[in-house]
């Protein structure tokens, strides 16, 4: 096989790109110096050497603790549990959330062979054990699994002296009702709240 | 810099992917098995390393010649100058031409720089006074920049005893007249044939 059909192969096999928009790169970094695909690569083998999980809470780190299980101004006694690291750059975009993470590292999926055990939700059950939790959110995708795995998170840690806490479904900000579906219509109907 | 944002800015060098788009990729990336990340840094370097351009016609090969350059089967009587190498792709998969390429390696366009030795017209012009060449196809694009290119090397061809042909420019199989622009339809009723 070709060089380029070797790369076409690697790159197709990302999320969103097919063999065309592969054939497109490539060409694209045919043209550029051939330090751009050499740093390009480099940046990739660093990645895989240098990422791993936070040791409290398996956001992405390069250190024994992520950032912000190290930063003293979070509120270390609210947890929100989500399902992948990427969810934690949505939340800390919307700048309205001052407490720390979990990350389950997925959702449970019985089709796609996602069992409880490939979760941390064991070790979210000990790090609370420990005390000083007020309350825990869950912040999984409204999604059914997304829906599952919170009610299975929720049972986990039942008995234990804090709030489980769920994030509101409803009409996104901006959104339309006319366009909402009757499911999101109902969860923000049944959400409802005093003005 | 951590790991991740420099890969990020790496990938959203990349023509259509932005920081967002690079950020998922890189997350999916990071619930790969480790090896798909180095494989994919090993073939971005096998493809600095190995590809070059073909020493006759200027498109993308491993070998001093690139495969259609050598295959026999090939009509080396007519040559089509398209901009770039992605362009032999589109027109392979048509499947209609069976003769030769030259790839020019850009269009000219002052505007960025891309003056005619940054192009491999003289190259054609070399190749074609060898002799041997019955018709030169002119397949740059149908935009400004390439009619700019097509006349360009019309001209710096002129003299050999060869035809040298455009493309032709139209209404696009199975496109829509009313949705054409009055541009494509003005060149489709110039163009028209005899039924």
């Amino acid at each position: 096989m070709s060089a380029i059909d070797e790369l076409a192969t690697e790159l197709a096999r990302l999320p969103g790109i097919g063999k065309k928009t592969a054939l497109r790169l490539i060409y694209h970094l045919l043209r550029q110096p051939p330090s751009q695909s050499r740093r390009l690569a480099e940046t990739l083998i660093a990645l895989g050497e240098r990422v791993r999980p936070c040791a409290q809470c398996f956001n992405l780190t390069e250190e024994e603790l992520c950032a912000i299980c190290r930063d003293p101004r979070r509120d270390a006694t609210v947890i929100c549990v989500v399902e992948e690291s990427s969810d934690i750059g949505a939340i800390e975009r919307a700048g309205e959330f001052r407490g720390v993470y979990h990350v389950l590292g997925g959702r449970l999926s019985p089709l796609d062979g996602v069992q409880p055990d490939d979760l941390t939700v064991e070790h979210l059950a000990e790090r609370t054990r420990r005390g000083g939790v007020r309350e825990v959110i869950l912040a999984t995708n409204p999604s059914l699994e997304g829906e599952a795995t919170a009610l299975y998170v929720q049972r986990q840690l039942a008995g234990q002296a804090m709030v489980v806490t769920r994030i509101a479904r409803g009409i996104p900000v901006g959104g339309d009702l006319e366009y909402a579906d009757g499911v999101t219509i109902a969860q923000a109907l049944t959400a409802r709240r005093a003005m």
